[in-house]
């Protein structure tokens, strides 16, 4: 698949052949109901992850070591969300042939669903733990189904709700929140890195990080912040506390970085791929 | 059709019933390539309109005395562009069934295309006035045909080109310009307003106005914005000088108030809105 | 009272007549003698409202289930404190005759004045809760006595000082920290709900939200943010644990949404007004 | 008078006893009812003339050479519109006492009523040129009488109007049209600098620039900016053009710095003081 | 010479080898007095030419048929200005050693010193047309000698002055004013295109835009904006004017992007590259 | 040594010769290698000074009290590194000769260097504690060794490591981190405010804050910003915790306020000079 070439996130090797994770950019957000931009977001979370060491003392690695390649933003067509969800789920389903891990950076949180249905053709009894400050498990929105605000629910239909682990969550309609109920919901912002690790044990594990899960004093751009949430830290010690288990895909997605005139949402971005490109490689292939 | 209420725009009357013109929001910009925003562009316009007066000076007349009513947004669904499009395409239909004049505010310039379509079934002998930056004559941007880049060359396929003005271009590939050739082009900034007035004559008119046919420093606030454009008092001028002609429908697209923290841009396009009212109602009915 | 007609705060009931609640925007902020934008907090409230849910897993409940109306803005004189004054207690005193909670989104805080006075005329007995990061106990402010610095002298000269409680307090002058000592004063930021609640016991309560007694870094777009202050999380709390009272009169206030071009602080106002909206009416009529 | 010490505009002389002009700064903008932030005027505008240089290559003159100094900000009470007014009216009557041209930097153009007050007790013959987008002529704004909007209307009960002279304007209701008749009125933005000092002759004269004269494009910095304004060129050129004439008194307000994140807001202002200082003392005393 | 890669700009061959014109960047501003910023220039130049047609319809011609490279950004150390200065007299060098056109965006002005200094080697025929709002002649600027402030001084003291054009300068201390005189100096912003084709003739040509040139409305993103400039269009012909011209090396410098949030800047300077990238190849080699 | 003249930091005494404390500005930031802007640090925190009560309810003490006064600011050469540092140096010995404390408000962090080296002279057995996010312990950072980067390096040259004391850094490259093992390091953002002022002892006591310890959230105005920092409380502790010590001398670098357009980030700078200025002369004489 023909790639759009970008600058590369920090300690990218060049040749992604013999690289263990794949990462690439999503640059859509054509769902996006309440503020855009989350299609800046890939090119934002490069140009910060410059200003980062690739050292990083709280796994106590560098990124140096890690076998990874940044390959470019997917050219996704505007206004065509259909089309723009084939294109991902094919780049996804050539990475797992290739039998390495597919990464993205989204671009807004719909994208998980082609990826982790790809995942999923792969690795039959995967895990997905999503980090979210919402539910995203309505039926439609608005009259559509794939909007980010279903995404979760159309993952539901593929992936079992009880090997799905919702961490973070904060808000969603009274029905959605019953329909959680199945799902496994330490939705507690207090859960510690530990039991998540527990739960997941050995099985294949799919993570998705909708960056809002993080307070909107953290991270302001995102496109539906939602007050009450983490700290850069817990997030950052849930996600180094999975670094035992087998990871299979992951995406981290809604950065806005229009939306915080700072830049410190995409800085705070970049260190989170960052820990995610140690965390998902910290185990011997 | 079912609308969402708003604020209304400056001296909007209550009742649609009575009313010459119906104005209404398009909230809409899922097919824009560079930057977001023009889903903003009705609320802005709305809000900044409460800081004029409904006296103009030039066309010496009171907007207390045009005959219009907002009506408020249409519920357009994010992510699904020809849904969008049916919607305004029925919402412009049954204004002109009324034997009113639909008016819309952008929104992105893809919706003038089922504004136009809807025009033309009803006036087969209408032209259109496009004021402009772009050419907008691609037959498909990054394989969308239903696409921003692409409206006037949908339009064309309804509308004869030789019934097509084009002011204000200053921007457009190598065949874009090859294929204007047949369309009507005065397309320099200078042209005058008499010369608009003659080429209309007593045909039924149509006037879409994007936004970006003004100087970038008189409107930054739009997704593409081209530098080389006309003076906010020359586009006045232009509009003004069609207050004698028959109008059957409008529409002024392409604000993206959220690129210009100054608000300025907003006032630009409320200013214009007002300009566009009176001048399409300044002939008796 | 004639009332400027404004979109409405999230699911508000159409007719005011059966309702608990009545909520008005005050867009004043003629005294802030620091950084103005108070008058813009009732239209970002309400804007942002739109993007919340209705249902809060903190409270367990629906504000669809709430009745209370948003009546619009009331229409303040720009540059005249003292009519502006005399407006908002006319106001408050009328909704008190009808039997219901006045609610007002602010504006400045000097603004509680009023509506305390409205309040303590109707029930003599009334306790007032001031979450805020001042004291808020000057004289006078630069020679006028009608200022947002003086708005807990102007009501403790109504209201016995034993009967206010001040939390989330950290600055202010040596006269001002003097003055105090009569008051209740659990100024730490570390308070709990359930003291809080032990205070009130069953007397009627007002409280007013100075929104700066959040943390500058949740809550940036505000006149005078002071740095050092509480989680939205401790103050979401500490409204939900006074759910059991009956109050009868609020306002929320101070937040200059034109301050934080992230929007991020007109979110979290309005989801504390949300919070006030649920706690004011949990208990039965 | 006390004055707040601030720093000083450009090549100002520390010593206000030998000086032709006293600058002042009046941070005031409590009748604005649009947007705040002409209270930081005059902070801004010292802080850009900074970066100016002293030679004008214009006038052919150096800002050395001028006899002036800036004195500091005038402290006005927040809230308290009367108590400003009464203030400004004693501190330049003062400064007509010592013989001693007036120039104030705004703050809102209400300021310029007490100005012109002390301006024609000294000088009965004085004439006024308003450069201004809008007429300011209504009797009250929102019931109040002591409005920017009204600053021209209290003005003309001083000054009789055919010895007002209104420049610019472009914005107004119906009525001040009207009114304006009985004013010498050559509104045109095109009017050139030879008939303006023609007028003018050599009768006393009072300048009151409005920045939002100027195109909203060359200075978005303004509470209430009008589309189709002049250029800066223009401006600079009709003050220029007034060096011949007797100046006794001028102010340069509106600059709302807060409202253009460029800067360049204030860049305009500083160079529009600079040109009006040198202008004012381009005769000899 | 070893450059850091970036995306590159529009239209940009891949191989250098057979380019007639070499760009590349010069993120450096250490020199800076006011505003820093353009450090950022080349890359925000860059990423908003991807917005722009490849198709220039006042220079009827496209860019896809120039040959031209875009090679990357100069690492320059911060804080270190001869160091900088040197590296990139070297690399100007090496181009003109390879028959190739050197072409730089900035990054400061002082960039040009090199930058002329490495073509008046090896053409010591050239003459220079400088583009700038200011002089930029001081001998020293606050005692140092390597300064933006000083950069026409130094290359004059290389180039014979009546060798230099100085076009569009509004702004100078008196003594640069005095200093200027044996330059060539049709300072007025009004002069045709075809004068200054007639001054270069066929002599080697190097053109400096420093982009202040064009009025702040037009580019607010500039370290030192100076009201009174010239238009986009203006700007425009001026340079394709001399298309004519034996082109032999280049400059567009001084964009700040920081300083303009609606991008609107970055844009015009983009444009302006492309027409600069047309201009100087449109002779056949 | 010349100073330029400012507006002074909140209830500085006019005189410095009975004063404690000589307070400077550092307007530089010539070796900024990511983001510039903090040469407009010591401005910003300046005019946010002006907000804040003289009373800090902290440390119960008025800075009414504290003998020091703000002399203004140092004029420093852009792009002479070298050169201000050494004018620095010698302000910092010539008010060392007084028997005075500097303490300076910078400015890059870079800037300490010259005044550890200064104090050291006087106070051969000081100790230094660094509050920063960074080690700033790189020899050289792009080939220049008068880098921001580098300062600790530097003073770690004068100063024996193991009288460093290094608080909050959370980045660093690994060799840094192998680098700073002699030094005294309770890193963890956790450490309390007894264990510092333990460590100190009786011995002279230096501490520069680089503000960038705290976390993005609370300042996110600064050029490097690093997620997962501390809270304004803790910092604020931390240097309240150090009254009983023996200060000589002080800096606060590293605010970027153009980075927030909040402006909260110079408001927090501002309340950390103040407890400077009230925890450095608590003790007697």
């Amino acid at each position: 698949m023909e790639l759009i070439p970008t600058t590369r996130f920090l300690a990218s090797r060049e040749s992604a052949n013999d690289s263990r994770v794949i990462l690439f950019g999503l640059p859509f957000d054509g769902t996006t109901s309440f503020r855009p931009g989350a299609r800046f977001g890939p090119a934002a979370t490069r140009e910060a992850s410059d200003g980062l060491e690739t050292w990083c003392p709280v796994m106590n690695r560098d990124l140096e070591e890690v076998a990874f390649s940044d390959v470019g933003d997917m050219p996704l067509p505007p206004g065509d969300t259909a089309g723009a969800i084939a294109k991902i789920y094919q780049m996804a389903q050539q990475v797992h042939v290739n039998g390495q891990i597919p990464a993205a950076i989204g671009g807004e949180h719909l994208l998980s669903f082609p990826l982790v249905r790809a995942a999923h053709e792969r690795f039959s009894d995967l895990v997905v733990i999503q980090f979210d400050a919402h539910m995203d498990l309505r039926n439609n929105y608005l009259g559509v189904k794939l909007s980010h605000a279903c995404v979760m629910r159309r993952i539901s239909e593929i992936v079992d709700p009880s090997r799905i682990l919702q961490v973070g969550q904060r808000s969603g309609t009274r029905e959605e929140y019953q329909l959680a109920e199945p799902f496994e919901n330490p939705r507690s912002t207090m859960i510690s890195a530990e039991l998540l690790q527990q739960w997941v044990g050995d099985r294949p594990l799919y993570v998705t990080v909708d960056l809002d899960v993080l307070d909107p004093s953290v991270l302001p751009g995102t496109g539906t912040p939602e007050p009450g949430g983490v700290s850069f830290s817990r997030l950052q010690s849930w996600i180094a506390g999975l670094a035992s288990c087998k990871w299979i895909g992951w995406d981290v997605v809604e950065l806005a970085p229009n939306l915080d005139p700072s830049s410190v949402s995409s800085i705070v971005s970049a260190k989170i791929v960052r820990t995610m490109l140690l965390a998902s490689t910290a185990t011997p292939c």
